[in-house]
């Protein structure tokens, strides 16, 4: 099942493979809808029209914001409206979040397009035996007389384009240039000057179609990384390429073949071929960094994890075995360290850290947490093994953010629970932003003490065959199953909350600043957005700031990738900045575990 | 059968497959013998010391030449002395030309080594939790401090060379730097740093291994080219490539593999591997350089002869499917125009076109012979499909310059013939210098006329079944065949020296040049090496000047190439070189026709 979501008049298209609401097509996208109240329906601020069939029903909640003429007109609310089937969805400004840090929207924010590549129409006069001159440097004359390009050269694929594009294009060609570089020739103009950014994230990957002239994003997609048959984490994948060279070689060839399938796509849905595409970047941690470039990972599983290099690498795409433009480049900005990648740099990259001297924490939430905190010139980053459990994973009804899942969850002091479902569907379980209401709420009813202990006296709380003692969320009730949170779910996420806490704790003691300081909390990925930030402050996810400072950017690494991929600015900016961030090894901290022991606790309740 | 004839003190290998004199072994191999009897035995020059078994009988010009001590302690003259198994051959300085334009030699004369590629032994602390840096910048930090390198980088092969080699090293190992590129990493010192000269030929490769710090040649071999299943000359193999691109793709596939191949067996001949040849030098015809390139030829072989570039070019070896040192680069250097490759700029380079404005006439004979002429600081060259007859193809009993070949002919008045056969043996056939005596010496006597036309009445003239007519060699006898030149051999021979000699004429009017002008002539390849040049000017193939003013290059191209590959300083003169060299195009000069037509005529004889 697969069907488009068309952004209007933003252009961009989404590639979508299930249902989902128009508010989280438009994230996933990297539309900022606005959401005060969190996709609770209750602001009434992302109100869009939709054209299409295969909606789902209008809302008692949409009712009640939009009048009878809109609902006739096809105004929705988007985080009300779940999409089945392709539907064209018009945004209207005053739904969109504009005055953010940073906008995961199709023009990034405050990156004028400077792009490394240029293309040019060109006309030669064609060969005869009186003039005999070779293809390249018929071409440079041109290029040198009315282009002042001085010392223009071609690879080898680049040579072979220009010879077939002459002759068929009729000696007027069209010509893709990096620098003094051809990359491409085509035998007619070309519609579009197009790029590809890709943020490879353990668990998914998330593509962005790019117009290099204008930086407008044109498709995007997201997918699965078909690694996770080899392990769930990091770790497990490193250990895969370790047992067997023949792993190594397959974890590479499965990643590069869905970028290279997924780019495809993304052409085609643009009237593109992926010989359209000009430029690639690649942002990834410094395992997914390794596994795609075919370098050795021992090193990075093993004390002192050592990355093979901390700078930035362009490398032919067709070298990596992805089909584009003939002399595109894939472009990998540098990774800080061996737990800390170039998709920690494109999130402080699109955070805008290093461009002021406030005091700055910024957390990308995952598997492996990567936590920065900037300190007037100083940046130090920090990354913890933080479990999927904020993915909703390893938890015993956990999903992850999808129709079904229960985002939103308020406990009463007798025990009653209300909760909001993504799409307004009977709950199928649990995600990560849900989890973390669980937790703040149980907490507030005094039905788990600070150590997360759940109290068997508590209306709710009970115990099963003598196991642990759990929580029902949701009766079983017309044949469908039981949702309840486990004594073992708690453990769980209180661990993942104590890695994360723990590391924000021991940077501030690094750089000596206390909570009072931090004038801004930024948070990265798909969790951060949809998290209540009072509950992650009541459950000491966060520090006790006031909630106002605290920002959520949604896919910052592709934001960040997007922004290299378009400027060659951004670039240099990013490789100074990845200079100057420090890593800090957490595990070999002084007091390491006192940190540990005291992050995983619940605080004394606020409210 | 494969087997090693060693020169020494020299230390050059050479890879043998067929029994042959040790003067031919030389050649090849690229060691200049004294040789001013040009191989009759009769000047007593080539005098070695060889050791081993599987040598030819002592003859009588040894005898003569030879004092029986001498005999008694190995010493042999190399025109008359056949290896046939592993030999050790020491060759006395007396023997050796020194005092030559250029010396096809083991050192390259005049050019000192400034090689592209440097080695340094390096030692780096290894990694620990405080001090993660990656593995490129902790080499840089060294080679800045120690050797003053700034930008340090690697591409991505030399990349996971450095990775796996610090750490089998143990953290000190031999770095190779190709400017400040790492091209590859050893765990441990290396023996020699190696590069590899290949002449891709139409009929030949011709293979060089080179010590790139001092300039020594280590190993030699020539093999056939493969492409030669898919016709012999430059036409049919471009005409093989247009019908059918997977044509194409074999034939870059099948030289591709060959110069894999011999890479790899010339470096186990000195104890190395491949992934020790830092460097690659490939000179060839435009066609061969196209093909190997994988770059579409079609123009190349329709009017006007395009080719894709006149540019030098370096791919990386790995890119061309070459095993090397893992950033090793193969270096191609400028073709001039679609018939005069860089082979022909190889020969120019190693004659020493460009450094003096002398008027100087170079050849190289083949099946495609390119002329070039310098008068001052000017050089045209041209192109003249001149057919294999001088290469002993298409001659009824041709044969190419090997074992049992006639390589002298004398003719008296009378129609008696006396010969002289490469390795004393009994006939076989007739090679190219063989039937170049043959043709001047029946014009002497009189048996063919000024058009070549065989004079029925003459002694050995006869015809056959009321054929053509012939001119018997040698008779049948012991039931070996007969050796004959028949009016066809002569025609065929008349056109190919015709072609030749009507390219020297109009390149001679163009830069409005006499016969008498010329200094100095350059022949380059196997031919030229035993051509009589008296009986060059004899036939009309040369303008009549004083043969002292004629001389031979023996494979020059390679020559070139090895210069190329060993010097930085070469490089950047052949660039300019190239630039220098003028084209012209015969066919589309006025009167060409008449040019040919002259040139077909025998001259009166002189002698």
């Amino acid at each position: 099942m697969n069907f488009t979501v068309d952004f209007e008049p933003i252009g961009l298209r989404f590639l979508c493979e299930e249902p989902l609401t128009i508010s989280a097509a438009a994230c996933l996208a990297g539309v900022s809808l606005k959401s005060e109240c969190r996709g609770r329906a209750s602001c009434g601020k992302c109100k869009i029209r939709v054209h299409g069939s295969g909606l789902s029903p209008i809302t008692q909640a949409e009712n009640e914001h939009l009048s009878e003429n809109q609902l006739a007109e096809g105004w929705r609310l988007a985080c009300r409206t779940v999409v089945s089937q392709d539907v064209s969805i018009y945004v209207p400004v005053t739904s969109r979040v504009t005055a953010q840090v940073f906008q995961i929207d199709s023009e990034i924010g405050g990156v004028p397009p400077t792009s490394l590549v240029r293309v040019l129409p060109i006309k030669v006069t064609p060969p005869s035996l009186d003039d005999q001159l070779a293809d390249l440097e018929r071409l440079a004359i041109v290029l040198k007389q009315e282009h002042t390009i001085e010392n223009l050269w071609a690879g080898l694929p680049a040579l072979k384009s220009l010879r077939t594009a002459l002759r068929e294009g009729d000696w007027q060609i069209t010509v893709a240039l990096r620098g003094e570089e051809v990359i491409a020739t085509y035998p007619s103009s070309i519609p579009t000057l197009v790029g590809l950014a890709v943020d490879v994230g353990t668990t998914k990957l998330a593509f962005y179609l790019v117009d290099l002239s204008t930086g407008q994003t044109l498709a995007t997609k997201g997918v699965m990384n078909p690694q996770i048959a080899y392990g769930e984490d990091v770790m497990s994948r490193l250990g895969a390429a370790m047992v067997d060279q023949m792993n190594a070689l397959r974890l590479q060839m499965e990643v590069i073949q869905v970028i290279d399938a997924v780019a495809e796509e993304l052409c085609l849905s643009r009237g593109l071929t992926k010989t359209h595409l000009l430029d690639i970047c690649l942002v990834g941690n410094t395992a997914m960094h390794h596994l795609l470039l075919g370098l050795p990972t021992r090193p990075l599983a093993v004390i002192p994890f050592v990355p093979a290099l901390t700078a930035p690498i362009g490398i032919y795409a067709d070298q990596l075995g992805l089909a584009s433009a003939p002399g595109a480049q894939a472009y990998l900005p540098p990774p800080i360290a061996g737990f800390i990648g170039s998709d920690h740099l494109a999130f402080l990259l699109a955070a805008g850290f290093g461009e002021d001297t406030r005091i700055k924490l910024g957390i990308d939430i995952g598997t492996n947490t990567e936590i920065a905190l900037q300190v007037g010139e100083e940046i130090v980053s920090c990354s913890t093994a933080s479990g999927p459990a904020f993915e909703g994973a390893h938890i015993s009804h956990g999903m992850r953010a999808a129709l079904g899942a229960i985002e939103r969850v308020k406990i009463s002091q007798d025990g009653t629970v209300h909760f909001d479902v993504i799409g307004d569907e009977p709950a199928l379980g649990i995600c990560g932003s849900g989890i973390l209401d669980v937790l703040a709420e149980l907490r507030s009813a005094g039905i788990i003490n600070l150590r997360g202990r759940l109290n068997p006296d508590k209306p709710g709380v009970r115990s099963q065959n003598g196991r642990l003692l759990n929580f029902v969320l949701v009766s079983a009730i017309d044949g469908r199953r039981e949702i309840m949170i486990t004594q073992e779910d708690i453990d769980q996420i209180l661990l993942a909350k104590g890695a994360i806490r723990a590391g924000i704790d021991i940077l501030m003691d690094y750089l000596n600043v206390s909570q009072d300081d931090i004038d801004e909390v930024v948070i990265a990925g798909a969790f951060g957005t949809n998290l209540d930030p009072c509950n992650a402050v009541r459950i000491g996810l966060l520090p006790n700031l006031p909630v106002d400072r605290v920002n959520a950017l949604g896919n910052a690494a592709g934001a960040g990738a997007r922004m290299m991929l378009v400027s060659s600015k951004a670039r240099k900016h990013a490789v100074s900045l990845a200079k100057k961030i420090g890593y800090l090894e957490l595990t070999v901290y002084p007091d390491f575990n006192k940190y540990f022991a005291n992050a995983v606790r619940l605080p004394q309740p606020l409210l």
